[in-house]
């Protein structure tokens, strides 16, 4: 595995996988890897010649008051666990390589990216989509590869990569569960062993909303207030969101119509730990 | 020469030259051409295997209560000179083909799209920024081709193309000028007689500012209140801005410094017709 934090030294390595037209796939992460990262790892090796992972904790979506500087890294183990899975050229850049001093350009997506978690993270989607098209323009994939836990980011991203008709295709890989159905996430380090167990709550909840929807229930409204008793039955918790919208505009759906994909996201905070999880459930 | 209007067919034209990486050379225009354009146009011949010529009127670049409706089009005699010049595919596609339904992404290169042009048309440098990215996008060409005439435009390109890490160079060519020294530019049809006779004062005006800071005038103030003095003395017109900026920056430079590259950029109404200048001056 080749491991640099220049742009330059990255084009150096690519540039003869350019030359003959071999197949780029980019699997983007903050690090701290866990099971779901090394899956999307396994993919990349498999679509493609080349599997570029590139670890940054970006700052531009993380607002001042978020967990930028406590973010959790250990790049040592990141190291071994990508290379592992499959990595083969893994990219490190450092803030100054990507945002330098006189840094002015971002890109958004509007509406999608006021909704949902943009209502409590105003500024978040800017900086996604501004530092995954960044990547794109650096690394040239023919693929990128991110995850279902993420699903607003995955819908953005998709939208942005249509708009701007970027030459990537973008390939979403399932949510990898704990084995209580606890989203993987880098963030669960944060919980307490109580909350670590409570937070298995959100995944019994979207569980139940699947079973109420399959079971002929179209009423939105209904749906979430029942998942919101079980939530708030947990000690500690606060809802941020939890939304029943079309899994490709986001837009909220009050009735679920059949033959429809409808997402369902939610934002909850155990503590000072907010988790994000969702469902896509197609009617 | 070929023609088409859909990216689809384009990439279908394009196909061949990407897959023999040959060099692409893009032209992007908003039509009506003239001796400007041609001179781009011959350029990206000279530079690369194929040149490509885009028409688009952009009308995300126009304000609500802007010329976009009344922008001189003539596409049969765009065809004409385009393939004379040397072009090798003229794509020219629909708002619909750039903008379709729910279009949402825009891209804006901040402060920069605030200043000068910006801030008489806010929205203004969004659309250029965000057409030109879709653009580069969707022709990946190794170098696009702009004209001097539009001084903060290419600025701004050049600085988004770094931001963004763009994989292409941006050549700038300098402003093509009428046998009076008035800058070459679609909107030119517009004036009565009188007022394009008046106009050769913007470039007269440039032309001052230049000698002046030749012989050692340091102080910007002055040199823009005697350049405003040669303007009005027309009758008719109206200044938006006379402005010495950094040429990279474009922040305002009160005193002209030795060894700095300025830029003079100017907007000026002549009755309802609103045209823009600038020289660049190595000191």
């Amino acid at each position: 595995m080749n491991t640099c934090s220049s742009i330059s030294e990255l084009q150096t390595i690519l540039l003869p996988f350019r030359n003959t037209n071999r197949k780029i796939v980019l699997v983007p992460t903050m690090g701290f890897l866990h099971e779901g990262h090394l899956q999307l790892i396994r993919r990349a090796k498999e679509l493609g010649d080349v599997a570029v992972v590139s670890i940054f904790v970006n700052p531009t979506q993380f607002s001042p008051t978020e967990d930028f500087s406590q973010y959790p890294r250990d790049i040592e183990r990141d190291k071994q666990l990508a290379e592992k899975a499959g990595c083969d050229v893994l990219f490190i850049p450092s803030n100054e390589e990507l945002y330098p001093n006189g840094y002015l350009t971002y890109v958004d997506v509007y509406e999608m990216n006021s909704v949902l978690e943009g209502k409590f993270r105003p500024t978040h989607f800017r900086g996604v989509t501004t530092i995954v098209l960044k990547l794109f323009n650096i690394v040239q994939p023919k693929v990128a590869l991110f995850g279902q836990k993420d699903a607003q980011q995955s819908v953005i991203v998709k939208k942005m990569v249509r708009d701007l008709h970027l030459p990537v295709t973008i390939e979403i890989l399932p949510t990898v569960r704990e084995h209580d159905g606890l989203a993987m996430s880098s963030r669960n380090v944060y919980l307490t062993e109580q909350q670590r167990s409570d937070a298995s709550v959100l995944f019994q909840s979207l569980q139940f909303a699947k079973k109420k929807i399959e079971t002929g229930e179209t009423n939105s409204h209904r749906i979430i207030n029942e998942m919101k008793t079980m939530i708030e039955a947990k000690k500690d918790t606060a809802i941020d969101y939890i939304e029943i919208v079309d899994s490709e505009t986001l837009q909220h759906l009050s009735t679920i119509e059949k033959g429809k994909t409808i997402l369902i996201p939610l934002a909850v905070r155990f503590g000072a730990t907010r988790l994000i999880d969702n469902i896509l459930i197609t009617t």
